[in-house]
């Protein structure tokens, strides 16, 4: 079964605009062993949207259609899409009692317009939103579906890993099998170098993505069935893994962070934060991984340098000698993190982040970063060119590879 | 004139992948006062791409499309632009000979597929391509126009400026301006509810966007040329930043950060922060604004409740009386922030994120933000539902906008 997806929203077409929505659909539909062979973003026009949705319905076994599903003027998917089908629009009794009651609930009174999100093509099913006010249309029936979701990237997520992956699991046409592996601390040449000559392997495919110090290998394989696809799949990254050794840090869904805390469970430890350049960007990472509050104690953001001496207790002395952009001053805020926040383990940042305050001897992109764990501890100094979100996001990589390799060591 | 984009390559509908060609010429084509109603990524199948170019060509003033133009089984793209057209491929001998003479040049030797780069639909013309072997095409008439250009981002933009930009200019399509007004810290519905209207007004096309606590009004208008279009556009955001009030933040390029650090500077004052399930995010999100240095001191993540006591100096008794989510902890933690890194404003965040630590009392999404002022400062309680990177963002926007609502009181 091939798909087609299809985000609707003027916005999307503006320029510096993404639909990240369909980036999302379109690995989660491969994990299902459905590709993609098109996909578009069509503005609010009713007529386009109709359009574009015939072209696809017409060819694909599954299109996927998100945004326009809103309570405003805008918000014309309903309509366009009934029209494609050829069935009339009808508005469910029910479903305006459940959005007048989510708003109630939420002590909000609807707006005149709220009720047409009870509206849906004659035929179609509802599919729930736990997160939001707009229900998805689903719309199957011989082997093939159609599914309209909001394009408000939490809620598409949850409807489509609820509603929509198990209704399509039944299907299938050969299976693909996919992984990602991710590697930290290492340049994507590197890890090209290491692995290229597996991207040949027959029947797979491989794509070598890098960005903010990680590096990550997509393997696609193919088979006659999901046992198959997968077990060419493990073949070529079995072979990656052993080859990349301690430089993965994990696969799939893994994020540094959530490897880091899976590393401080098992070990009953835990981890505290001193930040002056990243200024908070490294705690906030560490905590987007659910229940980190078992391993995560807090921390300091140092950003002013007289809050590195009363916060972290950096001594005037070493600041005074070294500047704040230092490993002596990384190291102390470690330190500082560590007893002031009563954690087995502190990392301290101080860096340049730029694109003001560099000079000759520590230019633009100067970071160092530090592990204190009671003992030696580890530092690390990076001097890579590069914006201010790149420079902050390559040292809260750093800081917690850094963590991870002294916990697996 | 409305265009369409088509980019044609497999390759792109990866995981991962993103056509940044597509967005390039959707920026270039608002300067020509061209916008683009959708676009489009299908993969190298001729089929596909013949009919997404029938579709585009049946309603489009413009049609681009980019890659599929090398040499190899892949490239398909010319013979579909034929099939669309309903015109024969021809082969060029005079390209064949240019195309020899190149890869002699280079001391190449040219491959047997070579020559198919030299095929053309019957009556189109060449566009030069000064950096590579693949030439575009080009199909005009009657005021209306289809471009085929490489897929080569380097190529394409060289392309497109050289030879296109001046074949559109004489089309005298007029000019677009457009701007985005930015406003935080009411729904959506209520926004549309105050300018709905202005929708209407002839010339100009507005969409409504909201995420993560900030809703964003996308202008767009049409004139005879630049100046018809910008005072046009200025008419109906004026209008709105009028009913808007001090909803409104900002605009284009404006971030709620660094519209808060212009009102610090101008104010002489500073901010410190103390977090709790935020645990840094609102110290990244000030300090992504260049210069933050002058106006962010610095802050407290106070994770473990424990820290909320010796880091923040929140009490014992106001922990053990109120619960860690609180507005009562949530203003002492801003005290604690604007007292211990000496601030003119601390700003405190308390709640729950989840997925975990629900009660029915207080479920995730309940979220607590203070300012500290040194006077009555102020508090806010969120409780929405969301995911937990949703419940985090809203909550840094909540913070952010509560001290620039302070600041211009």
């Amino acid at each position: 079964m091939n798909a087609v997806v299809i985000a609707v929203g003027s916005e999307m077409l503006g320029p510096g605009r993404r639909d990240t929505n369909a980036e999302w659909l379109i690995a989660r539909l491969i994990d299902l062993g459905i590709e993609t062979t098109w996909r578009a973003i069509v503005d609010d026009d009713v007529s386009r949207i109709e359009r574009l949705t015939r072209a696809a319905w017409g060819e694909a076994g599954l299109v996927v259609i998100t945004g326009g599903l809103g309570p405003t003027e805008d918000d014309r998917t309903r309509e366009a899409v009934a029209r494609a089908m050829d069935v009339p629009l009808v508005r469910d009794p029910e479903m305006v009692e459940r959005i007048h009651a989510r708003f109630a609930r939420l002590g909000r009174v609807p707006g005149p317009r709220q009720a047409i999100q009870a509206d849906r093509p004659d035929g179609a099913e509802w599919i729930d939103n736990p997160l939001g006010s707009a229900p998805g249309i689903w719309l199957g029936g011989d082997g093939r579906a159609l599914a309209v979701l909001p394009g408000v990237p939490a809620e598409m997520k949850a409807m489509f890993d609820a509603s929509i992956a198990d209704r399509l699991g039944a299907s299938g046409a050969g299976s693909l099998a996919r992984t990602i592996l991710k590697i930290a601390g290492r340049p994507e040449s590197y890890v090209d170098d290491r692995v290229r000559d597996l991207y040949a392997t027959p029947g797979t495919q491989t794509t070598i993505l890098a960005g903010s110090g990680i590096v990550e290998l997509i393997v696609v394989a193919r088979g006659a069935d999901a046992h198959a696809a997968r077990a060419r799949m493990e073949e070529v990254s079995g072979a990656m893994r052993e080859r990349l050794g301690a430089d993965l840090f994990g696969h799939d869904h893994d994020t540094l962070a959530s490897i880091v805390g899976g590393l401080l469970v098992s070990r009953k430890a835990t981890v505290a934060t001193a930040e002056s350049c990243t200024a908070g960007l490294l705690g906030a990472a560490l905590t987007d991984v659910p229940g980190s509050s078992a391993w995560y104690r807090g921390g300091l953001v140092c950003y002013a340098d007289d809050l590195k001496l009363s916060l972290a207790g950096v001594g005037a002395g070493t600041l005074r000698d070294h500047g704040a952009v230092s490993e002596e001053v990384s190291r102390e805020l470690a330190a500082g993190a560590r007893a002031r926040c009563a954690a087995d383990f502190g990392l301290g940042i101080t860096g340049i982040a730029g694109p003001g305050g560099g000079s000759d001897a520590k230019p633009v992109g100067t970071v160092h970063v530090a592990l204190d764990d009671g003992a030696e501890g580890r530092a690390v100094k990076l001097n890579w060119p590069g914006d201010r979100a790149l420079i902050r996001r390559r040292a809260v990589v750093t800081a917690l590879d850094l963590l991870r390799r002294r916990l697996i060591a």
